[in-house]
């Protein structure tokens, strides 16, 4: 058995790293750590826990978890991992970082969008972007894997294809996404009540979401040159799910004449059509966040607008599985040579 | 006492209606027309009104409600009043139609996008299409007047003076719209019941929507000619609202530099500063539908993107108020010379 | 105009005070109270209020208010405005509190159920219990008016007229109560999190809520005896509206027979027929929150259970309004010898 | 590997019978019977199923299902097993029955409660209540298991260990359940549209809901004679989740003391301390539906009452897991032999 520590199992991205875990047949989750909560049964912080979970919190002591875990998740705040984080603890131990400090190759951007100051950009080069469909075979070979964010997982992987194989241009990319409000995290702020949420959709970070740079570098490489794009989030009074609505203009091919339905999709599944975890639907049925809740596929589809020369596309994923906890799973079964699907080979819920 | 009678009056907007006609000083609802519940107590459909409305539904008799009263507010689908119209009911009486029958002038485009064939396309020309902000002095003399759709009325509005004022390139724009549950309709369908919208949000009739020639044929007015703009709507988990985020391209001015912020918002000052249902929101500020929820406001905001040349504009309603009844009694108010805010200067809601 | 102060403007209460106010044709609001957001714009607090209040929030200075303003709402926390109050600003102003301080006219009661020393006990005897529908001439009279709280109106008034009319055992009361979250106030608190409470049912402060021995001496003072019941307030996933389930043993009648529907639809009507806010449903018809929400009005209906021998009542309300907010303007009206439903009548809004 | 068919796969809780048994270690499911989708792909009736299940409907032919499956779930209208169940049917394969047909051993009670005639009441005698908790040993030994209805399980388990020990009278018993609106299933019928439940409360059926009767003869049992109690279920928005608040006097003991919460859990824990799927929550805790969402779990927990004599029980679960499909799983476990956790050992979401 794999011995699993989290820093940050109180949070809504730990929460479900334990769900998952528990189900997992090759590890034991052996360290539940939270800074908030140290000493407090990890099941009175989530009573769904309870008679599943007997541990106590502990601290976040990272040189102290090395030494009794193979591999960490750290679902912490950013700054957190890269201000504590040592080539010692990195030889001790695999590390899975659900916060951005490793996502972003060039420091300056990181240290611009997060405002920031990076304390071991040492360690950026050697770090895997944890996006498994993409970067697969480097993961299994990582020590530190960079675990993508909820909306850029969702961005990247609805766009990805049509980037790679030039059917879009990069730079007239917007991205339009909705998220549930477990993305706002657990933290006591008035914005994220119940009244203030329900009933209500609202955008915010338009033109300054962190998400942006993370989304331009990995299309970036998929289009082989540096890419602007536009990503305005949204939140939508619904506990889970991120719905990504995308618009780019097609390139002309060759010939002239603009690419057709049938290349695009003929893209979709050159990239998707062995991956488990992308489902690119049929023809004219939308992506929906409730299809996918609780699992961690995503669910992809596009429309052509002829009229206008653009491709509309679409994403769906479950913030909290795909889009943090099940993709840091998904990432330790690369490293450790699991089933990549173990332990997240859930069926979505419905209703 | 203005007469009014409604055709249509159980659908939601037709409920609105009667809301907001209920407190207003100037009229009196004669007739509660709908076809599906005739005889059966207005109360029993909607059961708020009890004791506030003694009536029993009618059938939709539109020649003998002619004469019964002095405006007529048709909440019906699409056809239904195309089909029925005559010059000798619009000699007798007022017609407010929330319909989507004369709100489009090329009678072509209305029977290519809503695919029925057009009964009464004489009526076209002289109707007038009801955005009170936009076309307020023809709305005063009209016979006739087509109440804008609830996605058109926010997706127009929020954008209208940066294409008036030229300082945006139409056809670059993107419309992507979130809409509360209530558009959809009080019809008993698999995809509105509760445990289908809950918890979930979808796109739906992707490049297809019928309301984009309605936004074309406006904001290609507002532009001085003809446009094409990508538009996608979307199913969100609530009853009411609909926030639009709008994305376009900046037009570089005279001097080659590009319009600032300033720019932009001296644009929406002109145009709405002595409005009083469009609130231009304090810089930084993102509409929210809560914000706006049960009340005739717009509220509008942009943000310009200086990395990528383009502005993201929001705009939040209720599709309910100002993206149906509501603006339909502004019509109505403007029409009779009642104080244009009579009966819809309510205060938003909230939580 | 009846000038009016409000301390506690900012909270959910004050803010729906606001609301009412703002459309009420005899008063004007002078002080916005806030000790949490003083100089800032209110309409910076509540966003929807943009263009509508233009004031900032001031601090909660209750003497210098006594000498600006005619009326005082307080929507303050328990035990504040007792800890102020003094006969110099009673004979200045008049008070409308909606906190609990003087409520109940035990003091050992209150000190016992709130867990506070009662800091000006000598007012209680004085106060009227603003229960509109009870205590009608009392209140025109009153200096200070403790106004009642949201579960206690929806919970006294659906089983009152059967406890008045000793129809019922009101020892065998259990009232069984859900609310909207609203009531839980607007502090950032992890419990009241969008995502803690939405998809989600719970009972709180079971056997100990402080609604309890409020509603204990109101139903006391109908049955003419001392009594006790059980109360169970819940959590439910919705911004607003309270639902009572109420059930007790009907009390046989003096022929020995039990009472029948009719029976009790008479003692109904007899106490709420001109009651323009209490509204008796038809035989067969369950009180539903959606249908009163944002109105003054409650909704009451009840159906006998032959075979326990039981009556089940229920009840609908607004927290928001007939619960807080709204009764507090109905008593001010009152008090001021304005139309009793001046501002506060209001129709349901649905959906 | 044990063959399944399904009747009735398209329900809410059919489908919640595929989502659990897709991920079932020793079933493989052969037949998606449903009436209505004949034909149609499975997983276009259910989109989170894509590329999950390839099947198509199929017509619900009892006779052939039962050569070609060992066991059949029927989650079908009330009255439709009842009218196609033959002894040779019962001879070739075993049913789980997850309508009401078998539940009721008077056929009388029955028939007034369901309105209906049973058509095949040679089988009530046989048929086992498979509330596994109680009756586990019957069910193994079962052909046709009457599958517990959703609200009953709750308000059952709830209460049971205080009938049980005589610690309550169960002729006092009030119960008052909430529940999501799945229960309500998904048939297109205006009451169950999105904008009529959402921010909405009411209780229906109240003194006539037919699982009355189910509780009352169950409860029955455990008091050793026949009792009655109120039930009154209510609507809440939200998808799953039933919670029951339940109410009832206890009863002195020998000495004349009435019980203490001592006393009460040593009750709770005589019966279900081994029990996985009930978890008795610490004292002061009380059950939430969100905390056993996605699960088989039932928590319950109570509190005493003392100035009332009362005792309030609480018991929450997922109405479509242990409330039907998951209890149903439980069921075939036990008539198998197979683990009785298989399948349905998974951990609550949340949010």
């Amino acid at each position: 058995m794999v011995k699993v520590g989290i820093i940050g199992a109180t949070g809504y991205a730990g929460g479900e790293l334990v769900r998952i875990l528990l189900r997992h047949r090759d590890v034991e989750i052996k360290w539940y750590g939270s800074r908030s909560y140290i000493d407090k049964k990890y099941a009175e912080v989530y009573q769904n826990m309870f008679e599943l979970v007997e541990d106590k919190c502990l601290d976040d002591n990272i040189e102290k978890l090395a030494d009794a875990v193979d591999v960490i998740f750290t679902a912490t705040p950013q700054g957190y991992l890269a201000g504590i984080l040592t080539e010692e603890i990195l030889n001790k131990v695999k590390i899975i970082d659900l916060s951005a400090d490793y996502r972003i190759k060039d420091v300056s951007v990181y240290e611009k969008w997060y405002k920031l100051e990076h304390k071991s950009p040492q360690f950026i080069e050697e770090a895997v972007y944890g996006l498994c469909e993409v970067n697969r075979d480097q993961v299994k070979k990582a020590r530190l894997v960079a675990n993508p964010g909820c909306y850029t997982t969702c961005s990247i992987l609805t766009a990805y294809p049509l980037v790679k194989e030039g059917l879009i241009d990069p730079n007239t990319l917007i991205i339009d996404a909705k998220s549930g409000t477990s993305g706002a995290g657990r933290g006591a702020k008035v914005p994220n009540l119940y009244c203030e949420v329900n009933e209500n959709m609202k955008a915010y970070g338009v033109t300054t979401h962190r998400h942006t740079p993370e989304i331009e570098e990995q299309l970036g490489y998929a289009a082989g040159k540096n890419i602007t794009v536009t990503f305005t989030p949204h939140l939508a009074p619904m506990n889970r799910g991120i719905l990504a609505t995308e618009y780019a203009s097609l390139v002309p091919k060759a010939d002239g004449t603009m690419p057709t339905a049938e290349d695009l999709r003929a893209a979709y599944e050159k990239y998707y059509k062995k991956e488990k975890f992308v489902r690119v639907l049929p023809d004219g049925v939308c992506p929906e966040t409730k299809w996918v809740e609780g699992s961690n596929y995503v669910d992809v589809n596009f429309k052509v607008d002829e009229r206008t020369g653009r491709v509309v596309m679409m994403g769906a994923l479950d913030n909290l599985v795909k889009g943090a906890a099940g993709q840091a799973v998904q990432n330790m079964n690369l490293l450790f040579g699991f089933d990549e699907a173990e332990g997240i080979d859930l069926v979505p819920m419905f209703p």
